[in-house]
């Protein structure tokens, strides 16, 4: 285990990237996103730098305008199980869409991906955004903002039931008496719920860390309540020191609120540092990273919360348009933001634009001011931890350079003592519902 | 690619085995079906002996009587990612249901593998026969026999589609001009049928093999007729060399019938080997198995077809008894074939059990006549190759024992010379169906 005063630590490996131009830069393979060999680079390089998980975002809709990542990439759960054989510490953290997988077949791969890694696998839990994605399932419409996190409130109940199947003991495996398992450990979970009806019990035993752990990143109010009451690991996405205070202690206090441990829900900020050896070679990364960036893609970039609407129709130098209650229903969190922002702060429609889509000052510098600023927000109760979300090359230049500094600071580890993803980010093991309760006993 | 006239050997790798005493046998460890260990050095054996594939079966429905296999197993399509990264050569089957899955999902998962495995992934298409599956995912009741068939075919169709969302060249990825792909080769399936609609793309390239290679076992009228028609490869399970001649010529006549090139329709027997180097260490061997399968088990094991029948209700011995159209919804082909052999030979319903339960003497014995036993079945058109199913250790006696004999005799490969499981067992791409036909250029 950490010291309770390290930080925790993850990484979204993504492809070619997160925007539409990255895939140009040079220190991207064009392929990168359905490449093993890149995949299985970055996590090792990620393994060396200790940190807690990588993490695999995913989506199932695509058109002609989706950005490239998104076109052609890797399955995560299957991408994972492959990665799972070539590292041997780092969590490993999938996403999968409460609304278009069956409660049973998800459970069930995610428990596999666990026993197949050791205990290192984690689920972040979404709701998907995309109305498009309903085509692709035979739905008739994709279900409202709301009624997706009453789904995600009852499919993420019946895959933690299902993970309650077995008891941890259940299984004796005794040759001699020919005892394989205990019959009275095996429990049958008879959900029948409003969107769900799942019988059980789920066909593998209680994986390693007892449940897979549960990642959440919901924006909206809807979805911090989900967060704060049901994740292990809430990310955010903030923009300043103050909004990261402010969104931190909104999820720690409906989590306490709630009932929970506040020391079991850790809350991380994703960032996409630009690190550099002195300043002017931070400098030239940013600008190099910024030159790949064009105007068009930023506008694409900020259509995608509001179900990839178009915004070139609009002149770019008048006032963010009106778009009225568009996004509401899609990602509802980050496109109320980006018009509370433009609004706030009187963008226009090109300010906006670039506003979301250029790296941000606020985690560019060199290790000593990267290490600083982290420590700072650490300190200052904004993030628990941090998940790079890496430019072109940026793993690689915040495990070499950021890295270092902060286990020079006693900020984080310098060798995995756990082994498994709740040991890394100090999540204890859920006792299996199921289990007699110690105390009566 | 080998030479046209050598066997095609895959290998079912089955944790603790098939029955229900296999894992009490000194050669099983009592957690192999969880053990990743178990998988990779079973894996790894399995391409040591230069076989086409290796093959994992999977259902989606438990129960306290559950052979200790099925209680916990990994899930295959995990699994298979997973040894995907510690194997090269050896092509990786998995089992995945048409009636249980979201056709995109798992278009979009075996097309992954495919590109993880660098073209290696087959599937074995079944449509679930336990009544009791329909409970683990929301459905009123299990499809009929009839309709599951129907279901399959619609679902096949939709996945190859997806398969072939994007043609082979459809990404250009050109930094300098920025093209990342070309969207006249992206298209959308828009399938709207009795099952299923689903608009696509898909949301990865088209895979390494085209497409990953079809696998069906069916052996009802329904499942064959589906089989010829659609499968890459069709597993059989012949008790004799003449039912063996009698399944094939059916296959293949049905294939012709419909028109397909019978070059690229393998059929291959499932059987269950006992070897050893010299008649005493045979015989050894099989008593040995024998010692780990009990009547009781016997009886459990033939229920199974029957939708898990408890047959141990009927008297031992009197003649097998009437259980009307049971099995007939379920696993009919199985089931209906065991009625019939109890019927012809007039077995008693403790020889039903023994008679389906034991090892079979046919592909008992030394190396040399194990390996005539195969090459006589080939060479009379009774099989294409066949798939080891391996008592406890048989898959390094079968590797160490018979391998070399068939090498030896020029009926298997010495070496891979192929890369994808297509290579193997010389079976053409498919062509994209919306690419530009080379003739009419």
């Amino acid at each position: 285990m950490g010291s309770p005063s390290s930080l925790k630590l993850g990484v979204q490996i993504c492809g070619v990237g997160y925007g539409w131009g990255e895939w140009r830069h040079p220190d991207v393979p064009a392929d990168a996103s359905i490449s093993l060999n890149f995949y299985r680079q970055q996590a090792q390089l990620a393994e060396a730098g200790r940190l807690d998980f990588l993490f695999i975002a995913d989506s199932l809709h695509i058109h002609e305008k989706s950005n490239p990542h998104y076109l052609n990439r890797f399955e995560p759960l299957t991408l994972l199980s492959a990665l799972a054989t070539v590292t041997e510490h780092i969590g490993l953290v999938a996403t999968a869409s409460v609304s278009y997988t069956e409660p049973f077949n998800l459970a069930r791969q995610l428990a596999s991906l666990d026993h197949l890694s050791g205990g290192r696998a984690g689920w972040n839990v979404v709701t998907s955004w995309l109305s498009g994605t309903a085509d692709n399932f035979g739905k008739a419409e994709h279900p409202p903002h709301r009624v997706r996190y009453y789904m995600a409130r009852e499919h993420l109940s019946v895959v933690k039931g299902l993970w309650d199947s077995w008891e941890d003991d259940a299984f004796v495996r005794d040759k001699p008496s020919g005892e394989f398992f205990l019959p009275s450990k095996l429990h049958r979970l008879d959900h029948n719920g409003e969107f769900f009806r799942v019988k059980g019990p789920l066909n593998i035993a209680r994986s390693p860390q007892g449940q897979p752990v549960i990642f959440q990143g919901g924006t909206s109010v809807e979805g911090r309540e989900f967060a704060a009451g049901h994740a292990d690991v809430v990310f955010l996405n903030p923009e300043s020191l103050t909004e990261a205070q402010w969104r931190y202690q909104d999820i720690k206090g409906r989590a306490a609120c709630l009932g929970r441990n506040l020391q079991q829900v850790q809350v991380l900020a994703n960032i996409r540092p630009v690190v550099g050896r002195t300043a002017s070679e931070v400098e030239q990364r940013y600008q190099h990273i910024c030159q790949f960036i064009t105007l068009e893609d930023a506008l694409v970039t900020l259509g995608r919360p509001f179900n990839d609407h178009d915004f070139s129709r609009y002149p770019l130098d008048e006032p963010f348009p009106d778009v009225g209650d568009l996004g509401r229903e899609h990602l509802q969190g980050h496109s109320e933001h980006i018009k509370q922002v433009a609004r706030d702060e009187k963008l226009t429609l090109r300010q906006t634009a670039w506003r979301f889509a250029l790296p941000q000052r606020e985690f560019t510098g060199t290790p000593e001011q990267l290490a600083d600023r982290l420590e700072h927000w650490f300190q200052q109760g904004a993030a628990d931890g941090f998940v790079i979300n890496p430019w072109p090359g940026g793993l690689q230049h915040f495990v070499e350079l950021v890295i270092p500094e902060l286990q020079r600071r006693g900020l984080f580890r310098r060798e995995y003592s756990g082994h498994t993803l709740r040991d890394h980010l100090q999540l204890s093991t859920p006792i299996n519902r199921y289990a007699p309760r110690r105390e009566l006993i």
